[in-house]
């Protein structure tokens, strides 16, 4: 049975862009191709507030977090860790052979600038990477504040997973200075996962022509060669690409700012639910505006709630690793609307008794 | 205007497999995806007629060549080349700083097991790659005599690349001792690009234990860790994933050998096309099943010629790189039948006056 998806990603994606991904292919190396890629950029460019290059990853948004690894240190990473994905990333880093330093909080808490302030002064570094909306908690993590204090920092690259955040919370990145910003398209943009985006600064592109033994498949370099004929290196996910390109169309046609505002009025429609019937797991001056951490308060059967929605035609999240059974996570992304939202929240009412 | 593909990659895919590609999203941690991974394994298995590892990547194909190289040498690789796509391969092995040589053939020529036993005899490579049908010059390496030589060198990996030949030329992975044997899904699976897939064998993964610094989103320990609960370790391509499901029943229903047969009179009529009118470019001794690579000996224009075509509905391909004008291909793999080939090439009868 089709299940409405209100999971963290992927989300739930229109007909008319699954429609999109039906259609005919073209060759990777036609003229076809680059002028779709050539429509695509600019928008990608809009969304993102930058000039900065804009590359399309047939990857994961976890190639794009390596790429931004191989890519931009040479000396030490700082890994700023508040959840499941931040914590990939010290992964990653440690497993490409790069040093590197976790700066931690507990799940459910986020990054502040003087944690990073503190640490950097140490002058270690010349690579942070943070997780802007950490899926696994609920949190969003002060970019604006963290990219001020960066500035102090012209040698420190700030790399952003904002996986979760990317056309779903406002991003600024030239304003930010953000020099690797990547996501990828299954989240806040409502497609089919299959590929990744980033934009990449002019001193990350710099960086990475200093850096050695990057490989070939997330060589920033590599990209720009290509880049500049309308192309990608490699064979890319076209139909996912042709759906990035239809759906950035209708996001301009919303426009931004109302996308942002629709997702903050979900948010604060679920987190006001949340507080009704049984609580929020995170830090509530950082929720997040895409996904909420309902902590379990009334020891339900997490697995058996999203068992009876999956009979109704929706689908939830458990708690992310440790918290499985201790919280459910409801997302409020992309392409969903408030009405959806009293929906799937009436639904657990109904099956719960509440 | 929609134009049939003749071009090597993407191959032309189905209207019903289209249709697959807008089926409405699952979330990748469901069970239902489980099911479908479950699904799709046991047949890749059957169709590369191994029981080895069968990894699912969200990549092109480059990023599994990538894979196999960082996780199957510590030593040194042999690469072997005989055109475009295993030109690449050491370059992706010198960006990923493993030390290597290069073992060359003039383009149109094949790699022989005599060179490779000759190199292979000096004891310094633990790692060897072979592209099986070099898609740049519609040559296929002997790989059956190859693989035989290669059983003398226990401790060397074979890695191959069987991009455009995987379900289009038959190969026993199991009986040829292949180590990692990978592909692309759009060329002779003939599905919409955006995943590849490999096979891995136990000498290739108790390689990838002792190699550091491998990264993370192709370590094969990483796939491995998810692969026993019928996932994989990041969000993959799930629209390419189902539509190589079906796919994959659909190869089975046309049964393995009568599709390679189809591959090889598609090819044979191809070939004898080329010879009447024009020459082939490559080694006799060597022709692909699934490319043919025409030499331009009335001196047409190429671009010309594909641009006729276009507007009759079709398109193939030019010569790779320096052959560019000197050679035109055309491709005969995946789903074309000897009538679509048939017709393709009497469009080109006529538009050349020929």
């Amino acid at each position: 049975m089709y299940k409405k998806l209100f999971i963290p990603g992927p989300t739930q994606v229109r007909d008319e862009i699954l429609q999109v991904m039906a259609t005919p292919m073209i060759g990777h190396r036609s003229q076809d191709y680059a002028d779709l890629q050539r429509e695509v950029i600019p928008k990608l460019q809009q969304v993102l507030y930058t000039e900065n290059l804009c590359f399309l990853s047939t990857s994961s948004s976890t190639g794009l977090m390596e790429a931004a690894i191989r890519n931009c240190s040479q000396k030490k990473v700082l890994n700023t860790i508040c959840g499941a994905f931040s914590k990939r990333w010290h992964e990653i880093t440690l497993a490409n052979g790069k040093a590197a330093d976790p700066l931690e909080v507990e799940m459910g808490q986020a990054i502040t600038p003087e944690m990073i302030d503190e640490r950097l002064k140490t002058g270690q570094y010349d690579a942070l990477t943070l997780v802007h909306n950490e899926t696994s908690t609920g949190v969003t993590n002060p970019l604006y504040e963290i990219a001020e204090v960066m500035k102090n920092y012209p040698d420190v690259c700030l790399l952003v997973d904002a996986v979760s955040s990317m056309v779903g919370i406002k991003i600024e990145v030239d304003k930010l200075g953000i020099d690797v910003c990547l996501a990828g398209v299954q989240k806040c943009f409502a497609l089919p996962p299959g590929l990744a985006v980033a934009s990449v600064s002019q001193r990350a592109m710099d960086r990475s022509a200093e850096v050695k033994d990057k490989g070939y498949y997330f060589d920033f370099h590599v990209f720009l060669k290509y880049y500049e004929r309308g192309q990608t290196p490699t064979t890319p996910a076209i139909p996912q690409i042709m759906a990035l390109n239809q759906q950035l169309d209708d996001i301009l046609a919303e426009g931004l700012e109302n996308r942002f505002q629709r997702q903050a009025e979900m948010a604060k429609f679920v987190q006001d639910w949340a507080r009704q019937y049984f609580a929020l797991y995170s830090d509530e001056r950082y929720l997040s505006n895409t996904v909420t951490n309902v902590k379990n308060t009334r020891g339900i059967s997490v697995a058996g709630l999203n068992e009876e929605l999956g009979k109704r035609g929706a689908m939830i999240s458990n708690g992310y690793g440790p918290l499985k059974e201790h919280c459910f996570r409801i997302a409020h992304m992309g392409d969903l609307t408030l009405d959806d939202l009293k929906w799937v929240t009436g639904q657990i009412e109904e099956i719960l008794g509440l």
